[in-house]
């Protein structure tokens, strides 16, 4: 069965644009995303201008800063303006960053309210606490897709240990009861582990790595990989090869992806919440 | 062979005391842990004094606030006191807290840098970005006895989904290349994850829980558990009926309790440097 990103993302969508509307209508506020890309990286800028195109339809103003270079300094000083700036909601710095910056060091002057990547130490830590106001989008997305498709109470063999997906995604697995083990680039054999799990989510950067030594007829694939080729795009799962012999499977594009790009907005949306509550106008 | 946490909290405690003498003699501060305790639980005091009494051999000058009673906001205010006091460099919430306090709550309240219990989500956070500067001593007090013993790069099983164990300690191993499963008691069969497993940490709070069905001859097992019973101290592992057959084994009292308790002044260390750093004087 494949595990269809895409009507999870519609539903989310509608319900964005419904709270969003309703803060406009109440607040009198125009939200606002701050992106902040450094250097030319063009997968950067695709990824920017979706992000623009999306909050068009959910009727947030995204708006994008631009810089060649940049030094650190520099721009926690960018940073710090739109921070203090009431008016500017989230903030979100580009991914990939010239070597010169470290993203993790950046994201800690990002007030965890409009850390919209969800990246702050604070709001990592509060996925321990069961709080999971702003959570990295990747991971909230495979929730989404677990929750929308009924599999509960599952054992989950995670690889990737990453900040941005398997450590946040196991703390969100084991707020819902899962059984989580994470497995990565050391573990001695990955196929001993996801051979007796229900569900696989797999998220390491290659193209067929996931292929029929991985899976048995019950697995549950979610491929959170993206890796592009000749103007392809394909996931980190062998498709052609174990969907004929899996239980369901995340398509690539069409799985995690549009899931993901929606839930950066959720997180958006609960950190302008938390700002009302906070009394910032 | 019995993992022995005494010797690796005797040389912690040295390394701590060396330290602490080192920043009293360059920077003329006398270090202060602040302790609040909020009701009359016998145990709370017994460990309250226990930290006392180990701040002395430290040169920490550990002091107590006593209260029967407190509410959210008038703690909230006596936690911005001893923030905002650059004579104080860690505070401590005492558990158990009457039920009218919530301690995930409170501790976000006191800044990450003087969080000596580690428990503030920014200090949680900071394990997924693999800053360790200020941990959950337990947590901590397992990688220690791990690393001391040189068991490295193993399956881990982790018994227990806590924000003060489970999940801080999952984050710790996966920064030293372990794989980890964490189970807890939505489990459907902890044994056949536990049986395959190199490690097996087990912090469920119940006497004789880990028996022979969960061991085999090659387990290591890390005894988080302590549970009182007649004046004595026991473990979560039936000891007497695994000693024998598994590999090795923390004993209780004497193996993961030492250690904690030594941890929790590594994090008051710790967050005592970052407030130098700070320039906080």
């Amino acid at each position: 069965m494949l595990l269809d990103g895409n009507v999870i993302a519609k539903s989310r969508m509608d319900y964005i644009k419904k709270e969003i509307d309703y803060i406009k209508n109440k607040q009198g506020i125009e939200p606002e995303l701050k992106l902040v890309q450094i250097g030319n990286d063009s997968a950067s800028t695709i990824y920017a201008n979706a992000k623009i195109n999306r909050g068009k339809k959910l009727g947030i103003n995204v708006t994008i800063d631009k810089y060649d270079t940049m030094d650190e300094i520099e721009l926690s000083r960018i940073i710090r303006k739109y921070s203090e700036n009431v008016d500017t909601h989230g903030i979100m710095i580009e991914s990939p960053l010239p070597r010169n910056l470290d993203y993790n060091s950046i994201v800690k002057n990002i007030p965890y309210y409009k850390d919209t990547d969800g990246l702050n130490p604070y709001n990592l830590g509060n996925l321990d606490l069961k709080d999971e106001s702003i959570a990295p989008a990747t991971a909230r997305a495979v929730i989404d897709i677990l929750e929308y498709y009924g599999i509960e109470n599952k054992n989950v063999c995670i690889i990737n240990r990453s900040a941005v997906v398997g450590r946040p995604l196991s703390m969100m697995l084991l707020n819902r009861n899962y059984t989580v083990t994470i497995c990565h680039s050391k573990t001695a054999n990955i196929t001993d582990i996801s051979l007796k799990s229900d569900v696989i989510v797999v998220a390491v950067g290659k193209k067929n790595f996931l292929n029929e030594k991985y899976v048995t007829n019950k697995s549950i694939v979610v491929d959170v990989g993206i890796n592009y080729e000749n103007n392809h795009i394909y996931g980190d799962a062998d498709f052609d090869g174990i969907n004929k012999i899996v239980n369901s499977i995340t398509p690539v594009p069409g799985g995690v992806g549009p899931v993901t790009s929606t839930d950066i907005f959720l997180n958006f949306l609960n950190g302008l919440k938390i700002q009302l509550e906070l009394g910032f106008r």
